[in-house]
């Protein structure tokens, strides 16, 4: 059931011993949408504890430092930036059916939990910044990096579209907290694993270029893609977007010998959820994926014949 | 000698026939000040035109699009974000002992106009901001466009420890206006030319590690350096600075043969504008450059010899 801010944060109030479930997989705005309003839980006087599948990535190591660790039997159960319950992963077994409140920003919500909240917001992070003037709890320096971290992971650090005025003004008010932005922006944007750095040269050795440099495929094999962790290789398909005169990128990703995962993205007027869509896959206008079994040579040319149709 | 921003809109006000200087190499912020600027007094009835030694690099295109054309002989001359006369290029013959006036955000401007406007801002835009709603003309989309890339462009998109709750208060505003912030940030910070990639691809390519990996060596040659034009190379240096355990990067351009230009970035705690001063160059706390002669391997030698004693 939809519900307003007004009726979560009574809900908030009403209830204690709380376990905040980050996606799989997670990232800024998960990690500080669920610490941010652990914190803030905590600071009301309740229990509260934040868990995730998978470990936190190294860059976003600061999180763990944000609240106090507490361990009790969850008796209402939180979900922050998730959109549906397959990103609870292994956690689907003991919650899946048992998310109390949802609070997130996918527009493509299953309206999975008991309750949700949902804001069309830049990040979730916003919403639980909405949520934390309501509950009246005093933001401070670690709620503010938190709120900062997850606001600018979503907007690319204020980059892309998705930015709002809002974005902008509940930033401002974040400054005000004196959390180190240039270090925590390095290690959210900037920092590079010596692994991401040789990952990214092998897909730029591999890059191909079809249709007069419209669009661009590159390969990583299950060899490389082996010795990367996520954070080595988070957002890695948008690279070749990147490149003057692309159109759409398609980066093809070896899950298992002649098995890839293929990543389009596009920067215009290509509609790669209708292209993915011819190989079973999905996902939103301007990126989406697909899976594809066969030799490198064979997959590509294939895809090839589907992407022409829609150039 | 220094002036307040009133004393500013006052000659602003006062004057006519403005030609408004960018400086050499332009970017973003020197850009977008003077096109807002420009506009502002064209808003104002002024005659005002935008000249800059060097061509407009093709991601900063849409500049052109935001003044009326205008071509007189010019009474009033205005520098924006440039801290020193040599900015001004091949200028200097004309222009230089004759700046009326230097809007800028530089420490280091050396005060060679009549009247400087000097403020501590993140960028030159953020004055030129405050001067337009001092001067009482209502901002529109273009003159949000440009402002707001030379904001962006100068905190790296909100990304650098400059970045001020100012910073995010303006951009907020400006946010108010239909510019394409996607589009925009898309061609400042996402954009890569085909020379780019190749120009990345090299640097890394040659990448050495020092002291642990605490110190990362990379050159580029004449050869490669040649094909480049300056977006293909701007911001450059910054990368090896990105790996993961370096603290400190440096980057041999070389611009004739066996003539380098040595350009080094830290992190954290080394200062290397200390490093550079004994090559007689200069700059910043963690940016900062000289020049050396001699083959490759001899100059790398070199500078790590002086490198050692400061980490």
């Amino acid at each position: 059931m939809k519900i307003t801010k007004e009726e979560t944060v009574t809900l908030l109030k009403q209830n204690d011993k709380f376990a905040i479930i980050c996606h799989s997989e997670p990232d800024g705005d998960t990690l500080g949408s669920g610490y941010a309003l652990c914190r803030a839980l905590q600071k009301l006087g309740k229990r509260a504890k934040v868990i995730c599948e998978d470990k936190i990535p190294s860059n976003y190591g600061f999180f763990k430092s944000i609240i106090v660790d507490d361990d009790f039997n969850p008796e209402y159960v939180v979900s922050a930036d998730l959109a549906d319950e397959s990103l609870l992963g292994e956690f689907e077994e003991t919650y899946g059916g048992k998310i109390d409140l949802s609070i997130d920003h996918h527009i493509s919500n299953t309206d999975y939990a008991k309750n949700t909240l949902f804001e069309a917001a830049a990040a979730t992070a916003e919403i639980i910044y909405e949520l934390i003037k309501l509950l009246k709890v005093e933001i401070d320096c670690e709620i503010a990096k938190s709120l900062y971290a997850g606001i600018a992971t979503d907007t690319g650090c204020f980059r892309f579209s998705n930015t709002t005025k809002q974005s902008h003004l509940i930033a401002a008010e974040l400054m005000n907290f004196d959390f180190n932005l240039g270090e925590l922006n390095f290690s959210l944007f900037e920092f590079k694993s010596k692994r991401r750095i040789m990952i990214e040269t092998a897909m730029i050795k591999r890059l191909e270029y079809y249709f007069n440099g419209k669009v661009v495929v590159t390969s990583l094999s299950k060899t490389i893609l082996d010795m990367a962790k996520g954070e080595d290789i988070s957002g890695i398909s948008s690279i070749p977007r990147r490149i003057e005169g692309v159109e759409l990128s398609i980066t093809f990703k070896e899950q298992e010998p002649n098995i890839w995962k293929v990543s389009m993205r596009s920067n215009t007027y290509v509609n790669v959820q209708n292209i993915c869509a011819a190989f079973d896959g999905g996902g939103h206008a301007k990126a989406a994926g697909c899976r594809i079994k066969g030799i490198f040579e064979e997959c590509r040319d294939n895809i090839l014949s589907e992407v022409e149709k829609h150039l």
